[in-house]
């Protein structure tokens, strides 16, 4: 589904965007982030791919971008939205190929992946665990798909070399591995979300070494906003009391992150001179 | 099957000890030092569940095991071994039920669980990475089931509260993860590997905070030891070239890490006064 503002250049050079989990909060935060600091991107021709299972969000987040651009004469941003679902490998995987083949095609100078779906799994002590499936499911979702799409990104866009350089004219390109705090600090009754949220930031912190200047890699924790996520940790009546009071108190302050504050603060980190491949960097690190 | 040495006193308390992967390598060494360290133990009265899915394998390490305390009067030691595949959901679900039931009927002071199976999975650049299913069973295989053994296990002797004390005249029962530098450092074409040790270290840090002093983890990195992993590693096409040659001038200098030493170690370490639930220890920290 395409949603196009301004007429494509076709003769002219790229920056390819795909946001996972685009549907609401963080992803779409990040979507609408990206449109308002598109001054830091160096060309004037983005194509932003918006993936996630809830295709009405979707379109929300595309409407969003679309009006934040739509005066920018200076700018041709193009814009799809993919309804697709990171639980089902045949869905997920066909995707990922329609999307690199039209991407690999127009030779775009810079890709910026933000994997940013993910979810939970069970909230609860480790001895809550429901099923092997249940978990198998979970790193398939949180994991296994993230590690495959950058498999095959890697296969076309990627080098053998670690010492090799970006050619002249091309940045490097980027994936963003949204991440945690739980990657890096246990908590209590997050089991599922800690072991997934360590596994995304160690493969992450791989390709950094792998791929040099040709694909860089951050795992940046957005520290803690008020999404989804979040309600689903207050609600729970499995969640850890002290984690829960430690939320409870962030929604009554008013204190949680700003989704959009903390998306901008990424991306301009990304492109920022303080950037290092592979690294974990947490919004307090850098607000 | 099991391997008796001296008649089962069975109106008194018992160190109940599981190691999986002990048909060989680090696991029959850790069997083995186990025996050789039983001075360490509270108890005269050891159950010592060898697991793997050689069969031949096991008799030996149960050999090694009997061989080794077959004068001491003072022990009673029982030795099983169990052949099992960590690959067969159905199998291994089945034998750690098995092993769970028998084991909470005979009242443990001490359980002490060492997850020492494991698989490097594929070696090669993240691009590299064969397929999703490849990905999914490496997972199971050195995650879930890992977790699922775990979670059956607090089911029965964790506790739901993490400030609770173990009970007088019993000792806090200790999960030993074989972890690997490469779940806190990553190498080139060691992705997979790197992703299971991640996730399995923040697992049991996860556990370390849930159980208080009920049961304790510790995450166990060996050093590079002469194992078949490694065998695998310099054998390897794949395997990135400077990681090559340092497993290369380890075998030329013979300054591989003993099996057996590294083993004592680690266990002398989980009776010391300075292991620390949850703790990620490396053989060089302790050597």
């Amino acid at each position: 589904m395409g949603y196009e503002i301004h007429a494509l250049a076709s003769c002219e050079a790229f920056t390819v965007i795909v946001i996972t989990g685009a549907s609401r909060g963080f992803g779409q935060a990040f979507a609408l982030a990206f449109a308002k600091q598109r001054a830091l991107l160096d060309d004037t021709h983005i194509q932003m791919h918006l993936w996630a299972r809830d295709i009405d969000g979707l379109t929300q987040t595309a409407a969003l971008v679309g009006n934040e651009c739509k005066n920018d004469a200076m700018i041709t941003i193009e814009i799809t939205t993919t309804q697709v679902d990171m639980n089902n490998r045949i869905d997920y995987s066909g995707k990922i190929e329609s999307f690199l083949a039209s991407t690999k095609e127009i030779d775009p100078i810079q890709v910026i992946i933000v994997h940013n779906a993910g979810t939970l799994g069970e909230i609860g002590l480790v001895q809550d665990l429901s099923s092997i499936e249940m978990l198998q499911d979970h790193m398939e979702l949180n994991v296994s798909s993230v590690m495959w799409f950058n498999k095959r990104f890697l296969d076309l866009f990627g080098t053998r070399d670690s010492t090799a350089q970006v050619s002249t004219g091309k940045n490097s390109h980027i994936i963003v591995n949204i991440s945690s705090l739980n990657a890096i600090e246990p908590f209590a009754t997050c089991n599922t979300y800690c072991v997934i949220k360590a596994a995304r930031d160690m493969h992450h912190r791989v390709i950094a070494i792998e791929q040099g200047n040709i694909v860089k890699t951050l795992n940046y924790a957005p520290g803690p906003m008020d999404t989804n996520m979040q309600l689903e940790l207050r609600e729970s009546k499995h969640t850890n009391e002290k984690l829960k009071n430690m939320f409870n108190q962030l929604k009554a302050n008013n204190t949680y992150v700003d989704t959009l504050t903390s998306a901008t603060l990424c991306i301009k980190h990304v492109y920022g001179t303080n950037f290092v491949s592979g690294s974990h960097v947490d919004y307090y690190d850098i607000a």
